[in-house]
């Protein structure tokens, strides 16, 4: 009995290739594999499940425009949705630096429907025959609009499904926390050193607010997202694309994801430039300098044990030193702030390849999406991570914020109406010298009882307007 | 006859300190000078403009809350007239690299004012009497919820005066070449190479859309620019200012400025964070994104005179070579791109400082502002000249694009549906070969004639979808 | 017969955890798991082998110091070999989005190291006996100083092994370019405006030269690189390390790796900051401006077919259009820029990290190594298919050559010394203004002969001072 | 009697046009003034004095050489040094956005020294004779070898006079800093969380070879920014420049400015790119890294004064508070760790300049010097200032350092070998649940004694290896 082959023969224009059997990919594929050993980070998942929809969008338009016929698009569609929910997807092994147009990769996307759509009709692999990989597959597209169609696809779908979803579980989270701590004065810090109250549920509002414009940041640059090139074709021009495929495409796109995805009203710009994803990232880079404070506040806060701020504790979720009962270390922080500084450098790069386009076609594409996708899911998964494994589980040292609080020397602006300023100050300068408290030092003063100074410092008067 | 004393002696508390006698700022301010003697940048005009906004905003509110008398209130409100016309620019010679509040700054506000209305009402500078640079100028404010005012006041004010109708400018001189270029058919290029055509005016037409899209994204970032921290004081709480102030005060920035401005809803976040500003800066970045790749086409479109693209001649501003007639340098797009280039700079900067701030205060404000307003001023600035001295003069080398898109072989594609694939292809590899042109490759071959040839290969029938 | 259990049980001090019963890991590896569900990048495998030669250095002066067994170090000699060669390489599940210490990474090293030494000495895994991980893995070590040694130990191999030879792999092909273009005399380009000749060689010779300064530049940064924060332990002090462990740590270090690694004068700078990383980012980031700027000159110069530049043809490695012949994408170039922008954007991320460490430790540490070691494969990688793929290929069209060089009127100075400046200069004018070539104008205005002119007009003579 | 005219006329080869009076500057300097009207950043002084040891390097060559009169070259001499001491910068109004070879301000400097050399020699500004802007002054020179090699000169100049002088008196601070503080035990901190103790000697050191480090990594790129690109003109051939011209030059440099400066090995490299100055700019990054890190430890050790860490004082400079005594703002590292954000961004933009030159010539020259000479400034001036304001005025707050020593609950590291591990943890843990210090908690479990405590917990034994 004759054992299986390894390798079966693929063709293009260059061509025959030797291909693994057990692989759908074709010939350009295998040729992008030898000639781009660089690296190991492949096409991210959610931009091949893009490409998945993209090619079903596109065969679904052609049968109803008559450019393919029903049955082949039919096969293109089944197999196109194994490459949507992630079956087909060992058959992608092609790395981000490829072709600056990731033509490579959506030959990939070609080659493979093609080859399991023939395989789905009985027919045998690399014969492209009865269904070929660029005049059915690819029909009426060029790798110029459907890549940067499925970057969009790809973005617009993790953004939405992934990142606001974790940024509002963090938010819902953080604002949990600021209603629970609402009554809790604590000492306000401004360059660091002490300053006069507020609550920790104020302090928290600020984190609350920052999280909440982030997700508007973030979903104020979906319009320009939204928007697909397909039906650019080569140029922009949508030469050899039928009329009102560009149309329907988009149609289909949001009928196939629900999210409201439009034809780009320019072909020319979505092709050229990616300033969307530029913008996109820019968001990215906001909502990671919200993250950055946040965190870092946090760990502030709930250093120690003995000898740092100590306001916060933070949950433990992993042995910190077995011999040193609370000394927690702040993990969760460190995560999510590594990810943060992550997100700095992704936009930078983003950035440089943004401007870099040429003339009619950008390509820059891949690392752009490469970049894109990495910040959005490190972003999404840390904030889950956070919120958690931290946030949810903060809890307040009260007899810490209460010491500090009244060891404070900023609560003495609390005597000026009842004994006016310069004997106030008289008694912050005497407790500063001495290391006392202000009772202590205005009752040696004679300046008050410890009945007024009860009376009149209420931190909890300290923390609104008059 | 007495000289005129070149100092006088003005106080804080740390006591005396002398000060040049023609100038009104006071002992803060003096000694910021004299501990920061750090690089040459000073704080930008329309900062210290908005700081003028901001004290004759708090003027009319404390007047109008009894908080402050009322002829103080105006002499107070004419001297910060002064400063939001420029008239007292030099009375704020401190630089942007002092403490991160911008304290010093706004000291240098509130004693130019008071000694400028002390001197309005006939009394003697560095006398504090009758208007105290704190307790009146300052009252109830704090440097911290007030420079952070005064940031979003420049920001919008230059965003709106100066970015916007800039960018309307070249988005308007782009929007006429596109017009006047839409009938003039050219090769495409995509990977630099030599691609299916397009017009002169669908290729600007994806400059036009980058720039119209850059208008929307600035604009998109206002409305969080649009919130003003007064009224939080010192750490958010808003303690020492009146109930009602921070609304009040709002109002009247509106008022002053024209422009709808609102008091932040969250003053915490308002004064420890600038992602506001940080957002803004992202769309910076993606304008000069936008920029960059637009003056590095028409740079590269306009190159030669014979070596080069040549399509586009470019204005001759200034003497290229004294010999050499048509070596015209592309220095508006240099311009450009070097502009450009500072703005990614900026924004690196402005998302490093805007993530690194402490609990209830960000201390990175004048940084952020200063490269802030360098970019919107950059931008604003480039895009002027650019299309003044460039953009409306670019004309179009008929003869030049014509000639390429006469040779390029790209064109053959339109040879299939009437010789087929095959035949098409024999006749661009023999064009190729030999360097001959497809058409006469395709006569030689006995494939054509050149009416045939002239009949079929329309490029004008290949700038759109069937 | 039972079935193999699926998982054991580990324990670490906060008590006892399920873990997969085929992994040599522990359970603090198997908390990190669960707590850190961040991203998909796990720890890069050269760190993973740089940790197995830091146990197997340590294990190795730790017995030579008396402070474990030799057995027992001999058997952990014997796991962290399998370290070193990558057989474990699936033990190490870690992300990157950990703790900012990289103590879990180092705690999964020090458990699988245990449990396969363990194993070897035919013991049971989990039972910490005879090796236990902290005790005989770890000894006189801290995560605090064991994970920044590893940093550097992989950091300098990666930079020696892989970066170096690949940056002088592609400097020799540049090189022998350089020498076979050196007697092809072209047009020289500023500001992409035709100018004075040059050679091809010459051309070439620039980028030689930057390639050449990159792997100074790179080599420059190894002194601080190859300081091992090695016996610092906790905070910097060396508490819990023996007398001489750190140099004998170092000197087993150069004997494992062949590389002169030595111990760093100062531990509290090698623990609390990782500068020599950011040192290091930065040569790498100018590397990549100088690889960028070949790569796009190069697809440059190899645009067209008919449209571009063309003076150079690039080799064909895949399909670029099936009908169209000659047109040769230049996905190498495409490649390498976008390999470049990476590394100008993790150059971004490793300088916030590397900017943000507190007191004694910088909690950036997995982030920082991470973007370096990405940054170096990639840069090494790149730079190898650019040379296999791209640089040797590389042919001169000398026809094209010839033909834009003689075209061109910047030859006309050197006519100046003959007929003199004005009449030189009408010459380009009239050529200019006619389309014709300087020969043609001269001959039209009896300015000189055919013979004159091919005697005075030397390109060969223009490319050296007088 | 006549008035003096406002302007006179000076042309170039556009024709005539009006200059004022006053000023030295010609036609090509005028009509850079009216096409680039971005900004206001001029071209910095240090360039403009570097341009001034050109001309006066190159006159001098020139006369050598035997290319210009010997006294022509002496008045050009004479009015250089008018250039190099500063006293012609009024005459140097350009700013950085102009053409992308800086050729604008190289003719700047042609013009004011033609006409201040012309006035040296009684003759008529404007006029051109006997001293010419371009045949004398720029004699054997062009733009493009010209300003790259001033922008070197400045570079090494600061680099030399400014930076590395600034950094030693940095260093020389924090050492004699770290000595007086070597016998101060205190609490460590990693992860922000309480750890083993170290002197403050020893956490100061760290810093201390941080800026050592820092001075070393910029010496370190001086050789290639010693480079001269003089000789090179237009492309890098030396077309039109004498032979030995570029050595001689270089020569008369090294006097002129008593620095190391050669001609660069390959002219090429040196117009095209200018990675020289981004691998310097990458030095200057990774120096703000680590003065980052130092100030801001700094501003955190402050920090308080009774809510904060508060180990250290730092000197107060300026009114923090008027009633609240000790509150004193940490102003010198808000400026320090602002200006490093600058630094940031600058290396970004130069790093995006840097990659993006083509072909013979890099355009993005102004931009590129503009953000190098800012970083150094900065970073000079900040240094300085930040050592004379706050380093040699930290004073330790001993009482404090040792409480917080006393209460850490990770001395109890000391007592395993006495009372074995799992006592001492019986005593951690009960200190930590009761608040209390190990001391007491060790006492009431009858553990201990007091005697035996204070004998056994000596943190000085705990600050080096056994």
């Amino acid at each position: 009995m004759a054992d299986t082959p390894a390798f079966r023969t693929e063709t293009d224009s260059f061509g025959p290739i030797e291909v693994p059997a057990d692989r759908y990919w074709g010939a350009q594929t295998q040729r992008s594999l030898q000639n781009f050993k660089i690296g190991g980070e492949r096409m991210p998942a959610p931009l091949v499940r893009a490409l998945g929809i993209q090619k079903k969008a596109s065969a679904k338009a052609n049968v109803e425009l008559g450019a393919i016929d029903a049955k082949i698009g039919q096969a293109i569609v089944d197999a196109a949705e194994e490459v949507i929910d992630g079956t087909l997807i060992d058959h992608f092994p092609l790395v981000v630096w490829q072709t600056g147009s990731g033509t490579q990769t959506n030959m990939n996307a070609n080659e493979v429907i093609s080859n399991r759509a023939i395989e789905l009709l009985g027919g045998e692999k690399g014969s492209k025959k009865p269904v070929h990989p660029n005049d059915h597959v690819n029909n009426g597209q060029s790798s110029n609009d459907s890549f940067p169609t499925a970057m969009h696809i790809a973005a617009v779908e993790q953004v939405h499904h992934e990142l606001v979803p974790a940024l509002e579980h963090l938010h819902a989270a953080l604002d949990a926390k600021a209603k629970e701590f609402a009554d809790v004065v604590k000492i306000g810090r401004t360059h660091l050193q002490d300053a006069t109250p507020l609550t920790i549920g104020q302090e928290f509002s600020g984190y609350v607010t920052q999280v909440a414009y982030g997700i508007e940041r973030v979903k104020a640059t979906l319009p320009r997202l939204l928007q697909l090139a397909q039906g650019g074709t080569a140029v922009g021009t949508g030469l050899n694309a039928k009329a009102g495929f560009a149309e329907l495409f988009a149609k289909n796109v949001e009928e196939i994801t629900g999210l409201p995805f439009v034809t780009a009203p320019n072909k020319f710009e979505a092709l050229a430039a990616h300033d969307a994803l530029v913008e996109g990232s820019g968001a990215l880079n906001t909502v990671a300098t919200s993250l950055f404070k946040i965190a870092n506040d946090i760990r502030l806060l709930g250093s120690g044990p003995r000898c740092g701020i100590g306001e916060l504790s933070l949950p433990e979720n992993e042995p910190g030193s077995s011999i040193m009962p609370g000394k927690v270390n702040p993990t969760q922080s460190e995560a999510m702030t590594m990810v943060c500084a992550q997100v700095f450098g992704n936009h930078t790069a983003v950035t440089f390849a943004g401007a870099n386009g040429h003339f009619e076609l950008n390509v820059f594409k891949p690392v752009i999406i490469y970049n894109f996708l990495q910040s959005v899911r490190l972003l999404a998964d840390a904030a889950r991570s956070f919120t958690d494994n931290c946030v949810v589980g903060i809890e307040v040292n009260t007899d810490r914020v209460n010491k500090l609080l009244n060891e404070s020397l900023m609560l003495v602006t609390a005597l000026n109406p009842h004994i006016g300023y310069d004997n106030a100050a008289k008694i912050a300068k005497k407790a500063h010298k001495e290391g006392t408290t202000l009772l202590e030092a205005g009752v040696a003063l004679g300046l008050l009882t410890p009945e007024q100074f009860s009376q009149w410092v209420r931190p909890l008067d300290m923390i609104g307007p008059r």
